[in-house]
């Protein structure tokens, strides 16, 4: 009898290709006596009339969370758990991905090591948003990649004062500001131009989009401080985005405030563990 | 008698700093017997009663357009003249820009002599845009500077398919791509990473926005070729701007196509001509 | 009897495999009646008792010059052949190269539809560099790729003055300057953070080697111009090289002046022609 | 009596205006009855007979180590003082530095404070860098900005093996690859593309220098892993540089490792602290 029992499941909606991958991990659960409890996709597939449970009720009940589907599965399972202390588990339902590391062909084998209790948690480093409008705080939310601000097309540069505990830093003439974890450093603020920060460290990449002033340069700084920007233009169209996919409307004087959150996420991986490997498939650095 | 007469005389909406301006150049102009022909901003701001004309009545009889306000002020006269051939020259009623090289105070003295003659032409490709759905244009346009397409902050990242003289070059996952020309490569095209290209160069130059591959570096091209953007993914909240002023929605399938206008830009440069000097001091590059 | 006949052939030193490709093509040559003649290299390869010729020799009389090996070999034999109008054909013995398409396994194929008239000749634009010192001209040189001024690891930061006819552009305080041509803009200049440029422009590129101030940005400007970089500061081990094969120290006070060569390089490419496929493979941008 | 003394005096040497500033810092001194130690170059200037002592000698015995020059003279006295606690001051004696933020006219004012308390002391990680060729160790240096590999203008590209606490990361294909602290970030690195970090930041910044693969970002790792860097390719003139101030020849199969050294420098700064003053007065980046 493991201690990883019962197991929660995750998927992706509209991926047909689902279905078949969650017999097999079904069925290799029920070889094993390991219950599962779907979430509602998941129990839909698989129309066993299983009673499922949202994403808060599994991160409760659940001894490991599998995920299954890409990166932004991943982001908006990593946001919804709270501060649940559950190992999440990816498996990519496609390509590769920086948090789905596990691929369809090899489910079986690596749910069997984990589940045997050979594989490692790495603890990813989450922020704690909070967007406030005049004293009131509109929004508060954990997020695993990063929070940006940015505006639409049509919109006029920002400009962005950004804080470091207190201290002023600068003010940006931007598209935008990028403020990612480490996980988040190979997402967005990779394309911004920012560097690769490992998972295991502790701390923030600052990154601006399309900046006006060419010496703006991405910034690394430690997980302790806190983080003001605030939108000081008037344009309309411009808005908060949460691991980009949850979206806010600002408004002139609206400020981020950003933190590390007191609780990460209890990434899964396959053990012996190279991250290395992942980053080098994913940017094609080419194997020796 | 100078050959630059009637001189035509496009102020920026909204400059309190405009009129004492205004005062001096109509001042000269009176002072050697030249004609001038207000826009509707002009016109209401020297509450002269002088009968004002649009910008193309201006653009068909005046020998020089005078644009008092900053490069933004200028990219709308250049679009909105056509082709008509009339020089034109820009003074900046704030900060230095790169169309706008005359300052305030220096008004008088470079006004003198160009009206005596001492003056270059450069002539500043520009870009025509057509922008086509099913088999139908909607918007036709010259652009001085760039034609972007660009996501909205909450839009997908976008694919766009471009094509060189009907060669396939790329599929771009972007935040989205800018077609610049030599005068616009200082502009938006620089922000987001692109080089300068010389106004000199007939040329097109294409940047990628935050592409997600990182090999996906900037591209300048002869400008005898046309240029086809197609936006592959659907996603709401996607725009073509032109010159950062102008926009439209954009659909899947839309397709921008994007050649060297016949006309370009007359613009008046101060004799003896240094572009660099602009260059440096806009980008601190110090001086000697 | 095609017009075609002689053909040079130039191959690289100490590569075994070329022995092999070199019976491929000089049986498919006789087999069609067609001379060849061999340089040095190939002619020992070949042990046929051939009489080779110098570069110079096979440039002044082959009607088509076949280049086997990569774009090193290639960019050594635009340089050696001088003004000499003959086409040259560059086969890669590796891996692709951006002048030498040609693959060892088409290589039939290609050079058949070459001898039959079915390619197309891309004039790519090469520059003339003179290296002075006092008032002595140090070097004389045509280049297909790029001039670099670049010191050692263990010189003190450069300072390079630059002026384009004549005006002043910069003080660059970098570990050094690329001076490339659109075909070299895909070779260093791109590792610099330059911009590709495309094969039919005539243009240089500058860009600057870890430039001490991040606005110094890479400049494309026409080919029309005479570039001249002189070299401020006093430090050992500082050199100017062409093609990244050929180099020469410089002291302070050196002047390099570039500007485009009369004559360009007849480059032989396979028909019906897209640049973008060699880019795109190159960079690994993707197919569709 | 204060308990910073003595303090030694570190004096760059052939800079004639540093006399006057030394017989300011002395006078202020003796008023406060506090010895001072002059290295060679200070006691030189200062023609009092006072016996001087070396760096190390100063390291020991003085309280507080008043360094008089640019930040190239702090990185010398960071390495040359061993593991000795002492905490050390930087005055500029030309522009501004990141290490140097003491300018010549505001000396006696925060000389004073720092005599009476009022400093803080940054704790800034060090690199201990050891040169290993086959089972020797060639250089062992503690070092306070960065280590690079790089090759001269004539050497062929660097491959160069990286791995991170045994893990095998990448092969570079490049000029050069820097590993930098974050007091380095904004040093070399920088130029080359690097990230900001900061100063109280634990972590290593790796930054390729003109990397072949344009996939190959810097990378910001923990400062607790071992970075080993393996030269793989034979090329004459390839250096491994530290701090940009000493160089060593280095062969095929030489081997960097890097580790976070057990003691760094103990930096006065003045208080209150703002580390992003100077950042964004060295980068202009403009004032609120």
């Amino acid at each position: 009898m493991t201690r990883l029992n019962p197991v929660g499941i995750v998927t992706k909606p509209r991926v047909p290709r689902a279905l078949p991958v969650l017999k097999r991990v079904t069925a290799l659960l029920r070889r094993r006596k390991i219950r599962y409890l779907p979430d509602p996709v998941t129990s839909h597939l698989l129309s066993e009339g299983r009673k499922y449970g949202d994403l808060a009720a599994l991160a409760r009940r659940a001894k490991l969370l599998l995920v299954l589907g890409g990166d932004g599965t991943l982001l908006g399972v990593a946001r919804g758990i709270g501060a649940a202390p559950v190992p999440v588990m990816g498996v990519n339902l496609g390509k590769l991905g920086f948090l789905t590391e596990t691929a369809l062909e090899e489910i079986e084998g690596v749910l069997t090591n984990v589940l045997a209790g050979r594989f490692e948690v790495e603890e990813r480093m989450m922020l704690q948003v909070d967007v406030v409008r005049g004293g009131k705080t509109l929004v508060s939310s954990r997020v695993l990649n990063d929070v940006v601000i940015n505006k639409s097309a049509l919109a006029r540069i920002l400009q962005l004062d950004l804080r470091i505990d207190g201290q002023f830093v600068a003010v940006y003439h931007a598209d935008g500001l990028i403020v990612a974890t480490p996980t988040g450093s190979t997402a967005y603020s990779l394309s911004a131009g920012g560097p690769i920060v490992h998972p295991a460290m502790k701390a923030f990449c600052i990154t601006p989009i399309c900046p006006h002033a060419l010496t703006n340069r991405p910034l690394v700084v430690p997980s302790t401080v806190t983080i003001q920007v605030t939108l000081e233009s008037d344009s309309p169209d411009v808005y908060c985005t949460l691991d980009g996919q949850v979206g806010l409307p600002l408004k002139a004087g609206d400020r981020l405030r950003v933190r590390r959150s007191p609780s990460g996420l209890r990434l899964v991986v396959p053990y012996p563990r190279n991250y290395f490997d992942v980053l080098r498939r994913k940017l094609r650095w080419g194997a020796r």
